[in-house]
C-alpha cells in the first residue's frame, strides 16, 4: 500500500485548528441580530460592524477599511490601482509566489531585495533608491515571512518608512501572519508607526478564523481606499455580507481571541517538531526558527538540486514547495507545518531526510 | 415631518422575502456535514456539491460550472477573458447598467440592439451582421429583462443562436431572474438549446436565496470554463466557500424550491399592486406587465421629463432609476418593485403620480 502523502506545501490550518463550534454559534448569533445586514446587498468596502471593528484594532476611522472576499482580492485591487505597466515595484526575494504572478500579469518591473533574518535588507533597498531606482509601490510581509519566515526589526520597519517617504512610494504592509506570534516581543504594524499617509496594510482573518469564509481587509488612507472602493462596487457590488457577519460576531464575541490562542499553542508545537526533526535528520539543513506564523525556510548546501528533491520526495509521499517559487535559490526549499501533525510531521521529514540521502548517493 | 422614502430603485428583495430560518437551518447542516469544505480553502471552480447541484439543474458537467462570488464577479471575469480593447460587443437597449460601465471600462465598442416586448429585435441584430458588424460577444439577459422586463421568445433564442453559429460570437445568456417566472410558461434557456458551444450561461442565487450570500455562477464549454478558473485563482484562491456550502445545503434540502414560491407569489402581488396603481394614478404610464422578475419599464409620452419628475419624485420622497441610466430614452424609467409591500406600492405611485402632474402643469 501506498503510505499517505504527508504535504509541507499548502499555506493552510489543518481542521483540528479550525474553531468549527464556534464558527457555527457566531453564524447563529449573526443571522438572528441581524439577518438585514447578512441577507441583504451591503456596500463594495463591506460589512459595517466588522469595519468599525477593524478600525478600533488599528485606530483608523471606517472610512480607512475595506473588507474584500479574502485578502489576495484586496491586493488584486491595490495592484490595479496602483500598478501600471512598467511601474517599479519593489518585492522581498524570495517572497509569495501568487503576488510575483500577479506583478508579472501587471507587468511591472519587479525589483527583489534579499531578505535577512532580520527581514528586508533595508541597506540593499537604499542603495537601489540611490541608484536611481523609482518604485510606486514596495510590497513586504513584515511579520513571520511567506516564505521566508523572518520578522522585519523595528528600526527596519523606521527606516523602510523614512525611504518611502524620501523617495515618494507606497509602502504596502501585507501581514496575514502577524497576529501568530507564539515568542517574541510583537512589533509595531507599519501603519501606526506612519505619520504620512505611505502605508496600506492589508491583513486577513484566514489564518485566525478559517481559509473558507474568505474575509480579508485594506487599512489605508481615506483617498486609497475609496478608490479601491469604487473599484470593488464595479467588480462585484459588495463582498460576502453572509461571511462578513459571521466574522463581525466572531470577532466581538471573543471566539477570536480564543482561536488566536489555541492556533499559537499548535503551530508553535509544530515548528518545534519540524525543528527537532530537521535536526535530528537532516543535518545539512540549515534554517532559522521562525518565531510565528506558517513557514520554514530551509537552505540546503550549495549545489544542492532541490528541483530533483521535490520529484524523489514526492515518490516517497512528501510534498514541499521549491525555493525557486518564491524567486528563491535552487538550494532552497519552504516548509510549511500549519497543516500537520507532530507525527506527520516526524514521519515526513523522516522521508524527506530519506530522499535527500539517496540523492546525494547517487550524486557522489 | 418628511414622509419616509418609498424606493423603487434598487433592484433588490424586501427582508420579508428572505427565508432567514432556512438559512440559519442550512448553515447548521451545512457546518455540521462539510466543516472541512466549508472551512478550508477550495477550488477556484468553487464548492464541489454546489457545482454538482448546478451541473445536475442544467445537464451539464462539474467541469462546465464554475462558482462565483455573486454574478457580477463572474461576468467581470468572462468579460476580461472575451473582451479586448476595441472588440465588438452586442448588448441589448436599453440593458444593465454595471453591464455597460463594465464594457466601457474595457473600452469595447458597443452595438446597443433594440429590446421589443418579445427580447431582443432580432432582425435589427441581422442586419447589423450582415452589415459587417463583428462581434465577439453578445450579451443577452433573456429572462424578465433588467430593466425592461421583457422575455425573449422561444422563436428568437432559436435565431440568435443561429446568427452565434454563423457569425462566430459568443452568447452570454445572463439569466439571474430566470426561476421567477409567476404566470406563463418557462422557456428553455440557450444553453439548453445549444448544439455549438456558442452559450456561456450566467445566474445567481441572489434572488432565489439572499444577495448578502454573493453566490453566482457560469455554465459553458470545458475551455472557457478552465480559463475563467485560472483567472479566478489568480485573483483570490477560492470563492467564498462557507457560503457556498450554505446555498449547497439549503438546495438540496428542498428550501430553495420553497423559498423560490413564497418569493413568486410575493413579486406577483407587487407586479400587480404596481400596474393597477399606474393605471389608476398615472394613465400617461405606457408598459407591458413584465410575467416575472423585478422590474416594470415605463415609458411616458414623448417629451416628458423624466430627468425633471426624478427630482421632482425625490422630493416628495420616491425613487426610481431613469431610463438613460440604462441606455433608455429621455422620457423612460425603471421601477423595481422587489423591494415594496403592496401598501408601499400604492403610497409611492401615488406619489410618483403627483410629481408627474405638477411638472406636466409647470411645463403648459
Amino acid at each position: 500500500m501506498e503510505p499517505t502523502t504527508i504535504t509541507f506545501a499548502r499555506g493552510a490550518p489543518s481542521l483540528d485548528i479550525v474553531p468549527v463550534e464556534d464558527l457555527r454559534a457566531a453564524a447563529q448569533s449573526a443571522f438572528e441580530s441581524d439577518p438585514k445586514g447578512a441577507f441583504s446587498y451591503g456596500t463594495a468596502g463591506g460589512y459595517g460592524p466588522l469595519r468599525d471593528w477593524i478600525a478600533e484594532r488599528h485606530e483608523a476611522d471606517r472610512e480607512q477599511v475595506l473588507a474584500t472576499n479574502g485578502s489576495m482580492q484586496a491586493d488584486a485591487f491595490l495592484f490595479q490601482l496602483k500598478v501600471q505597466r512598467g511601474d517599479t515595484v519593489i518585492v522581498e526575494a524570495p517572497t509569495y509566489d501568487r503576488t510575483l504572478l500577479a506583478l508579472r500579469e501587471l507587468e511591472a518591473d519587479i525589483i527583489a531585495i534579499p531578505v535577512e533574518p532580520d527581514g528586508l535588507d533595508v541597506d540593499a533597498l537604499a542603495i537601489a533608491l540611490e541608484q536611481g531606482a523609482q518604485p510606486t509601490l514596495a510590497h513586504i510581509i513584515p511579520n513571520f515571512q511567506n516564505p521566508a519566515g523572518a520578522t522585519l526589526s523595528l528600526d527596519k520597519r523606521r527606516r523602510l518608512l523614512e525611504l518611502a517617504t524620501h523617495y515618494d512610494f507606497t509602502i504596502f504592509e501585507d501581514d496575514p501572519y502577524g497576529e501568530l506570534r507564539f515568542e517574541g516581543e510583537s512589533l509595531p504594524t507599519m501603519l501606526s508607526l506612519d505619520t504620512e499617509n505611505r502605508v496600506v496594510y492589508a491583513s486577513s482573518f484566514s489564518k485566525t478564523v478559517c481559509p473558507g469564509i474568505r474575509v480579508g481587509y485594506l487599512v489605508g488612507p481615506k483617498a486609497t481606499i475609496a478608490a479601491v472602493e469604487q473599484r470593488a462596487t464595479a467588480t462585484y457590488i459588495s463582498p460576502n455580507m453572509v461571511a462578513q457577519a459571521i466574522v463581525a460576531d466572531f470577532c466581538r464575541s471573543g471566539a477570536l481571541d480564543r482561536s488566536i490562542e489555541a492556533v499559537k499553542v499548535a503551530l508553535r508545537e509544530r515548528r518545534d517538531a519540524t525543528c527537532a526533526a530537521l535536526e535530528r535528520e537532516l543535518p545539512d539543513a540549515s534554517f532559522t526558527p521562525p518565531e510565528g506564523g506558517y513557514f520554514l525556510w530551509v537552505d540546503l548546501p550549495d549545489g544542492a538540486d532541490v528541483d530533483a528533491l521535490s520529484g524523489a520526495a514526492r515518490e516517497r509521499g512528501v510534498i514541499f514547495v521549491k525555493g525557486t517559487d518564491f524567486g528563491g535559490g535552487l538550494n532552497t526549499l519552504r516548509l510549511a507545518y500549519s497543516g500537520v501533525t507532530p507525527d506527520e510531521i516526524d514521519e515526513g521529514i523522516g522521508r524527506l531526510a530519506e530522499a535527500y540521502r539517496g540523492l546525494s548517493v547517487a550524486a557522489a
